[in-house]
């Protein structure tokens, strides 16, 4: 059993993590810390665990996470850098769900994120968490930082266009769409109920932290530079990502080609679905589950190819993403804990 | 034209005021107040009032509330009382929405609200601002009690019922279900969107501070000793309560007597629409309006009646009140400014 | 592994048995019928069944569902009565999870669901699938039907007052609410999202279906007369049910007493969660599970006892509870495929 | 007073066409048609209409509407079409609120409607009812075609930039996203609550029927060729819209000099609400109002130009648009009873 310690539990990619760790069958959940809820039952805070997770949160101190053999953090930006080099050390394994080692560039990272990075020498180490297109440097990891969750549709969707050299790079268009979970569990008034219920608005549009980071992953795939406008908007729904991603065609090629190119990308990846040329994927088809469900589209076959993807940004887009690393780094099947099916309706 | 100033423009009762007032044919809007947000234009805060009103949030101290001819009150409990007695001194009319002058003994009041009652004297003065039932009151007041939304209710669904003697005053449920707007605009975890959308609960069944404020109205309309049992529900919806009120017939009465009771009661309410018997009225009938809409129910003929109510809470139940009573005030039409069709759908 | 049938796979208790089922450890999905839907594959109808149910809606003259060992019945009131008979005699067992069954008397049947009832020779062999009341009947039995999804909250939370003799019973209110998909999938205007969205209304409280099946039940577990006041409500969320229970006490107890009493009554039925008392059970702590929480209250320790009772309406409402009973049907674990925990947020 | 009749009262235009004109102080109500409510009382399907709209719905052979002044086609496309001339003979005013009349090919209307076009005569006489852009031929017309929903906002947005020639016309991305309300009230399956609630998705990919009408608008705008890449998305709300309208700059042009342009544009225009250059406009700023808000905003300062635009669907992008163009046909002020605010929260 994977003893697993847990860094930040009471947030919402914190109890995803429970949820899906509390039934992953080679897991023992060992620790959850949290400074402020010290000494609470866990299934306090969050009643769907009742009977399921018998932890309580500790304090940081208290917890001995260095007998982990994994610590996952669901903390602010800036926790893990802070404490990854002890457990590193302690021979302990590391995935971050925050932002501290996605970015390779200390100094891109300090200008987004606002902080100093403490522990830059690191950053070279940590192997970006998106097994679709990184699945061995994993495998092979002590650390791993967790993709954001635009992030990963992006990449996922523009990853095939940008190596096939069949999209101009330099002129991407993401308009992208995110469930209110994805603003976290933090008392803020524009995310209530009564604020953000039955409205619809784009957010960020000068500058979101997710861009920095997409772009520079995506240079990856291609010698071209380049230029990505990315779109962010808040959806009246806990759950669910779509992303509407546009590419300008520069090449002659057919929509069935298209297809198989996609097809035969994601073969080998039980969590990415392709589905059929034209389809129209909800975020529903994903709720709960690991999957993320992606299809073509190119309106009058003229030269705009589009590419709409879904995912549960709590789960694909953040935890399960992290525990499918996990099973990666532990030499597990990578869909071991990671079956549930969709909630629908 | 009526000079209107409003203490406490922020939260969701000020800006259902601004909405109002700033299409009143009588009113002029003078002065909103708000310590946090001095010099910001209200429209800034409010985007749907860019262009209808163009005043400034100011402080307290800045503006001279006693040049007004009447000063809501749409702050947190204990404010109201702080400022009335200079107002009133000064020849201005209050309007409360806040519980400072609904509840007449000062004892319950401090015991339920926690804060010590700091102008008693004018408890007696203050009329209690439910139309419908007190209406003459209202009319020569110079300081007004607006209800909770809750009491509104259940006051006008129960009254026909306990003044003709037809129910068992001891043995009253109320079992009522409220939008999330309810609870304000506050930073809270519980009212964020992830935490009380799609989701249903009680809360505060142990006690409710609309509880004595009923009990104490209810109380006036029979001689009778009332119990009331009050279950407050929170519901996935911004706008909108229902009251689902229980009670048993202690006499022999027919459908069409029950019915042609509360017809008879509330003639000449323009506010109150008793809608036909065994009808389910919604709350979405109400939204955005002043209306507010009861039905009867008698399941099996047997010895219990069931009364629906449903109102915007926002509106009948909060701001839309307290204009319907500043419009009694001033000699006005009641209806004055308070025709909107509830938005369907 | 068992061979499983499904009869009406194209609504949302059948689309539920799929999520369920397609990974219970074992079934063996077998034939899933549609006479509108021959030929589809079951995952183009919901895609969050992609690639992991791979079986198409066979219409039903072409589907063998005598080499089933258990079919599920989740169609139309009527449907399982017609078919029942011949699946018995081939040895294959049946769940129905419409009302067919479930209630013992044939005239009360037919007022209420307004058909013939052409199958009453089965009517006393029907097990009533209720596990935690019923949970021997439901090992021995050929034949189950499954209770609605209001029956099985107000009797839970009932029987241990009403068996202990607490409360009178001639004097029952509940006071239930409902999420939209127990209406079903069916194209109708009254549950589209632009009229049931943002809308709170109480429904059917001249007389709803539940009512009988829900006073026979309760009638079993008393000597004293059942009066039942039954009063749904439809809430703007997709799954959940929430009932608030009434009980006029009638004899003295403690609040201790009452809370042991429960505890004792559910302590080997693992998915009855009893909470601790005065707690606030909300509807998502079971969104997608089977649990059923409930909690005690009782305002102003007065003579009034309340029962909140929460489950996901298609789990332990519907489906959950189906498979529930075939896993005692086949001396599995009850637990057996149903250890999903709730999606929360 | 102007007498109005209105064909097709049950959808949602019609409801929401009776919720202006029930308040329009030069309006007077004088038939609603609809052939399956005959005889029906308008109030008792809209019970939000309830003392305030006394008609009952009457089959258009009973009505008669050449007794009207104007009256309004809230109806399947094909309707208006064919009732047209008779009306327009008879002296009455007609707008259209569905497709008969915007497009002004032929050929084009009967590729995407698949209807054959019984009325093409009147195509060229015509006038488009987008106030804003063609208020003269408006105040003029004996006929209005009211343009649709996203049309509104994507003409609006883009005008005064291919206007001014500053964005290359051949490569216009609009990612559209609409409240469900933009269905209609019809009883299909993928509009209801549990379809559509907690999901998003986008749909008619391949090719919407707003597409050509705003490509055949836009046009009459540049003298560029016109490419438009037009995707619609489905929203969890009941009323909305937000077009996100990318541009790509062709010219030199400073960020002040783009927000002047806009300003100029609409200064004139009572329902545009030019906001801050980067702001946010958001859905339900709008809610229940004619109003329509954009916000221009361009990332990394760089060569796409994003136009942010939010209407309410029903008003400003149906029933209240008519009533402004109804307003300049009978030389009454444009903002004549439309100067609802949006109901926030």
């Amino acid at each position: 059993m994977i003893k697993v310690g847990i860094v930040g539990g009471t947030g919402y990619t914190g109890v995803e993590l429970l949820r899906l760790l509390a039934v992953h069958p080679d897991v023992q959940l060992t620790a959850i810390t949290s400074r402020k809820e010290d000494g609470l039952p866990v299934a306090d805070m969050f009643p769907s665990l009742r009977g399921r997770v018998n932890l309580a949160f500790s304090s940081p101190d208290k917890a001995d996470l260095s007998k982990c053999d994994v610590v996952f953090f669901a903390t602010p930006h800036g926790v893990a850098m802070a404490q990854a080099p002890a457990l590193l050390a302690a021979g302990v394994k590391v995935i971050d769900l925050a932002a501290d080692f996605r970015i390779k560039d200390k100094a891109v990272f300090e200008k987004w994120y606002k902080i100093e990075h403490t522990c830059p020498g690191l950053l070279d180490e940590a192997a970006y968490g998106l097994a679709e297109l990184n699945r061995d440097a994993i495998k092979g990891a002590r650390l791993v930082a967790n993709p954001g969750c635009y992030p990963t549709t992006m990449q996922l969707g523009y990853y095939p266009l940008l190596k096939a050299g069949l999209i101009d790079a330099g002129s991407l268009i993401a308009d992208c769409k995110s469930g209110v979970s994805g603003a976290g569990r933090k008392a803020e008034i524009a995310t209530l109920f009564s604020e953000s219920s039955d409205n619809f608005k784009a957010y960020g549009v000068a500058g979101h932290r997710h861009t920095p980071e997409t772009s520079a992953q995506l240079q990856k795939f291609t010698a071209d530079k380049v230029g990505l406008v990315f779109t962010p908007h808040l959806v009246p729904m806990i759950r669910g990502m779509h992303s509407t991603l546009y590419g300008r065609l520069t090449k002659d090629v057919s929509n069935e080609e298209l297809q198989a190119l996609f097809e035969a990308q994601y073969l080998d990846s039980p969590f990415v679905d392709v589905m059929p040329f034209g389809s129209h994927p909800e975020t529903r088809s994903t709720r709960g589950s690991n999957m993320l469900r992606l299809a073509l589209h190119r309106p009058d076959n003229g030269n705009t190819v589009i590419v709409l993807v879904v995912q549960d940004n709590l789960v694909k887009g953040a935890s399960g993403q992290a525990v499918q690393c996990m099973n990666l780094m532990f030499g597990l099947e990578e869909t071991t804990g990671l079956t549930q099916i969709a909630l629908l309706p």
